[in-house]
């Protein structure tokens, strides 16, 4: 089987892809980035998450990102609630400043340490709340890099960066987890989850995944109101 | 007076471009990356650099790439000591996996947290050890990447990347550092220091400097023997 690097966070998106990496036949490695986010509550959850799909459990690198400051992931600063849909296409606080360039050169470390030409993200150009970092020329440029970049690439492999989701609604998204079995009360996708991980239910993050599960006659399994 | 990023280790290259830098007009703002290297007296030795070119405290940024693993640098793999200089073209096993990628990734975060355009390299095609992320298309690569990666890029600034050292070679860099007041015998280079810091003298990193510095009639400050 093809070895492949999954950026995973444990959220809705990147276990979605840690699930399809694993239909498509590779044998998936997932990373876990811990950058300084508020509930280290999520690494445990992302490690359950995985076990759950039965691949490896996650390697963890941690960075910490809070020394550069700069977003409402990672200073004090606060994230924006209840927000409409229209209002999200501004860049908003929860941007943390080249966040998935740091996240993808982690990767790109541990895929050339495993030997592997294959690293899965779960960047989403519909439903990214604005961010720089989740667009198709972000993709493509990364790609180009990481060709340049390595002693592997030197060697003569090619490396490619799956991101799956791009141009997915999160309906679609849910949609396709679920046919793989994806079980999404073990995700997590909130911005200011309480002190035990539960989930605001008024953030951005909260919002899109509720109306999505909503759109598909659903509820969030993470909703902690029966009204949302 | 426009700010730059500059990346810091405190070794010979990076302190040269700190003070080139700071010569063409930049505020200069140090980012020093502890990424599991050996010995953290390096991190000291940086700030003192620093602090001898009168400009601000570098900010220190830790990511755990021990936990990835796959270099000499981070892991219990021994560092080669007294080869020949025809053997310095391979890629030797100091190379960190997409180390450069990750350090200039973090300095695009932290040159968005300042509001800066400019970000500062070390980066060295000449005697570079054979390293895939020290050529040129490497940090074009980059560069093109930074300008869609932030919401900086996206609001329309262009991030310059500047490696001031890529085509020159380590007898130039001494020689324009030494112009600019470097004080050579506050870096530090070695891939195996001791404990205390002190460089052993026979990894490529203290070799290729020890010949620079004797090519210009000098010894190199470090060197812990007059014979070297």
């Amino acid at each position: 089987m093809k070895k492949a690097v999954v950026l995973f966070s444990g959220g809705l998106d990147s276990t979605t892809v840690l699930a399809m990496a694993k239909s498509q036949g590779f044998e998936p490695f997932p990373l876990t980035v811990a950058y300084g986010q508020r509930h280290q509550v999520e690494i445990d959850a992302a490690r359950k998450s995985a076990a759950a799909l039965k691949v490896s459990e996650p390697k963890v690198v941690f960075v910490n990102l809070t020394s550069i400051g700069g977003s409402a992931l990672t200073d004090d600063i606060e994230v924006p609630k209840d927000r409409d849909e229209s209002a999200m296409t501004d860049i908003p606080p929860t941007y943390v400043p080249a966040r998935n360039t740091i996240l993808l050169s982690l990767a790109l470390g541990y895929a050339e340490v495993l030997g592997a030409d294959d690293i899965f993200c779960g960047v989403n150009a519909v439903d990214y709340s604005g961010y720089p970092d989740c667009r198709p020329e972000f993709i493509e440029a990364f790609e180009r890099l990481a060709n340049v970049a390595t002693k592997r690439a030197v060697e003569g492999s090619t490396l490619t960066l799956h991101a799956p989701l791009l141009h997915m609604t999160k309906r679609q998204v849910i949609e396709a987890g679920l046919r793989l079995g994806v079980d999404y009360s073990l995700t997590h996708s909130c911005y200011d989850p309480d002190g035990e991980g539960r989930p605001c239910g008024h953030c951005d993050s909260c919002l899109i995944r509720q109306r999505a599960f909503a759109e598909l006659g659903m509820q969030d399994p993470l909703a902690r109101s029966p009204s949302i």
